[in-house]
Order: C-alpha cells, then structure tokens, then sequence
C-alpha cells in the first residue's frame, strides 16, 4: 500500500513527536527537525507509509544516538495490557467461543499504538480494549482463519505493538507448537522487538527479527533471513495495520488482522468503517 | 517574536491546506510538498513564524502561478462580516461607549482567520463575533489607545483578514481625517490587499501595500516605502497576530489590537488567555 497525500497529518505528527521525545535541547530539535525535512523532500514516495518512520527513526538514530524512544510508553502498555488481561479474557471467554475470544482480544490489542495516534492514552485503552467484544466480525472470516490455522503446520506470526503482543498471547498458544514469531530489529515507535517478548509472555518461541526499524516489514530493508522464514511456512499472520501496509502485496497465504485506525486504510479497504476489526485473508 | 518549536504544528497545518487548495493533481501537490520541504529544511529560522508563509506562498505562486488560494474565503468572510454588520454594531453600542464599541468590534472581527485555524468556519464566526462584546478589555487600555489617537495627526492603521476589514471600517471612521491604510501586497492567507477595500468599506482612504506577500510586515522585505509611510505617521495601530509577531520590536509608537490565538502568541504575552482581546501599547 502506497504513501498517499492524505497520509501528511499522520507522517508531520509522528515528526513533531519524535522531535519532542528525542531532546529538549533546542539546537538539536532544530537539527533533527532539518534533517528530517530534508530527508522528506528528497525521498523516494512511492514506498508504504511506514517508511516515513524508518526514515525518521535512522535520523534520530543518526542526531541522538540509537534511541528507543517509546521505552517508556512500551512497558506502560505491557503492564496495562496484563493488569486487563484476566478481567477481559473473562469476559471475552464467557461471550464467545474459545477461538473468536481468541481472536478478538488479539485484534483488540491493536487499538495500543503511539505511532498512529500522537495523542493516545494508556487510560482510555481499558475501554478501548473491552469496546472489542462486541463489534461486528464476520463469522466467515472467523472460520477461513482457523480453518487456515488447522491446516498450516508451519505458522510465521509477525507481532505488531507492544502491550498487543500481550493480546496476542491467547491467539498464538492455540498453535503455540507450529509457530515462529516475527519482531522489528531495531527500536521504532511502541513496536515489539526481541527486547519486550518475556515481558510480554512470549518467551520460548523461535523468533526472527526484520533486522530494520521500519513499523512493519520491508521488501527493501528486512533481512533476507526474515522473508526466508516467512516463506518456509505455510501460513503468514501478520497483525497491525504496519504490516498491512508494507505487506498487503505478499504473494503467500497470509491473514492480516487489525483494527482500521486510519482513514487512508479504511479507504485503501473499500471504505471500512474506522475503527472496524479486520480479518482479511489472501492467497488462501 | 520569533519562530519557535511550538509553531510546527500550524506552520505544518498551513502546507497542507495551501497544497490541498492550489491543485487536486498528485504530481503538482507531490512538486509543490518537496519544494516547500525542501525550502523549510535549508530557511533561516531566526524569523517571525508569518515568514513561514511567506515562503510557502512563494513557491505555491512558482508552481501554480500566481494564487490567491482564500479568493472564496475572502468575498464569503467579508459578505458574512457585512450581514452581521448592523445586528452587531447596535448591540455594542448600546452597552459600551462609541470608541469601546468600534474597538471590540474591530478586535472581534480578528477571529475570522482561516491562517491558524485550517478549519475555521464561516458558520461559527456569528456567535465568536458577538462574545467579543463580553469579554474582558482592561478600561486603561481604552484609555491609553483613545488618547494616543486623539494626539495623533497622522495614523497609519495597518490591516489584517478581510472580514475583519468590515469591523475595522468603524473604528477608522473616528480618526478618518489621519489615516492612511496598510494592507499586504500580494494575497496570502485571507489576507486583505487593495483588492478587497472597497468591498470591505474602505475606500477613499490614502493606502500603501507592502509589496510583499508576508501575512504581517516583514522588516526584510516590505517596501521601503511602506515604511516610510509608516514612519511619517505619529501612531500606528496594527491589526491581527501576523502584524504582532512581524512589528512587535517596532521602535516608534504603536499599538497592537489582536485576539491571542495561539498558545505561543499567549506564551509570549506571559501567559494571557488563549482568545483574550489585546490592545498592547509600545512606545506610548
């Protein structure tokens, strides 16, 4: 999926934000900032969205040293995603079946993101999360998942944001003995790296990591050892909308799952309703 | 008053609009977005944040030719500010004295500006003109700025938005015998230039433009003899915020009449209310 014009607000939103989180120095802000412009004003466009925020992030990498700069916000989100976990996978339980549960919480995850939503609140995702439940998802979707699942004996899941990942722990132990997990290499924005795994639940699986800090998974910058290992199995699970956005072209089955959080996406899909879960299967 | 870190939200807001409004063809708004980054990235920043504007314009005009990208905003601002003229004009009077009447009105008449509020609406502009009539305006003020005018042989009233213009009108009508007009002199923003004077009310009056498209007086590239004519004047009585953050270090005296907009106009005021009416006086 492309880079469009209307993608602007997003891209000048995640610019001021890493501004402000990498200094408060004035000089370097200036610097960052410049370099940043600059950067924007000559790079390639037609590239995904998320390649705005590798291309930031390298620049801060570059001003500030390698920085995480979300470090705080993704461990926050990790402690509040377990402190809800048992309170709404109760709930989630109680209301569907085991799988859906399952998948609607992992969906649910979703909604914890910095990147998209400057201006998210660790203290309104408790409600966000539980809103989850009860939104419309298609029992047809539901069924070629899982019907994908059972099928597939080599499962590559590639994680999204942190405190998600949390959500994404109930979905993955239902083929908890097929699966490789896929990781950002590098730190960018509130998504998963290797780092955050244990604390998330997810110790002990295989793991790949992109070996970059693109917000999803780059034709251009990941390692080939990540799309080696994407391709050795059979089914691709692929959360957030960063992954859809820079693999929504991939040429195997794969499952993207996410919550459409942004107007361009929601268009890009046939005009989706903003906020609406989304199960979309391909080449399967 | 200079441009600061704080400004990137609004100068980043005025790129958008001004390439959503000079062209809906992808490749002109993708050449019009990298020059105006580009040219972002490499400007000297020790300027007034309307030099932003200046710049921006500039490159829209190279780009898409000459534009007057507000031409609509402008005519509907100033019928809109002409319907509600009377309705208006009579409720000020009746509570507060002629020369406090025509000052609210001309500060009210400030908040019709689509420069730092992308979405300002004409539809909500009725019921901000008509607040302006409650809020607090320090009696010493008044005073100061009535008795300024009253020593004043020659006062050189430089004005802001169109719309506004229409408010100015009575305001300028009690000192019309000294009074030269200043306006921009190319469009930018909803700027008032020649153009919109006499359909704002204000013909016949002796005017000099300033040659320049800087939504305030640039002091590095407004005409000398908008200067001149400046100096030759024993008060001048600036409008709008752009005129503030351009003239604020003007050595002669001068009074500012603006509604602080912005957080970083009120910052510099040391802390006044986002929306207060200002009549700051220099050099009096």
């Amino acid at each position: 999926m492309q880079f469009t014009y209307e993608c602007l607000p997003c891209v000048f939103k995640q610019i001021q934000q890493l501004v402000s989180k990498a200094t408060d120095d004035s000089r370097t802000r200036e610097k960052l900032l410049r370099a940043m412009l600059a950067s924007m004003a000559d790079m390639d466009w037609d590239v995904p969205p998320p390649a705005f925020s590798r291309d930031q992030q390298l620049i801060v990498n570059q001003v500030v040293g390698d920085a995480d700069l979300f470090l705080v916000e993704k461990d926050l989100s990790t402690e509040l995603a377990k402190e809800v976990w048992e309170e709404i996978a109760e709930q989630a339980t109680r209301e569907h079946d085991p799988f859906e549960a399952a998948l609607r919480l992992a969906i649910g995850g979703n909604i914890i993101d910095y990147g998209i939503d400057g201006s998210f609140q660790l203290s309104q995702a408790k409600s966000r999360l539980f809103e989850v439940l009860a939104l419309p998802l298609e029992p047809s979707r539901i069924t070629a998942l899982q019907d994908a699942i059972n099928k597939a004996e080599k499962i590559f899941y590639v994680l999204d944001n942190c405190g998600e990942a949390v959500f994404d722990r109930l979905l993955i132990e239902q083929f908890r003995d097929k699966v490789t997990l896929g990781v950002r290499g590098m730190p960018v924005l509130n998504d998963v790296t290797r780092r955050e795994l244990a604390s998330s639940g997810l110790a002990g699986y295989p793991v790949v990591d992109t070996g970059d800090c693109t917000p999803g998974v780059s034709s251009r910058y990941a390692d080939p050892a990540f799309f080696q290992a994407m391709r050795q199995a059979d089914l691709v699970i692929a959360k957030g909308q960063g992954n859809f956005e820079t693999m929504d072209d991939y040429d195997r089955p794969i499952f993207f799952l996410f919550r459409a959080k942004c107007s361009v996406v929601a268009k890009h899909l046939g005009g989706v309703e903003l906020g609406s879960l989304q199960v979309i299967g391909k080449n399967v």
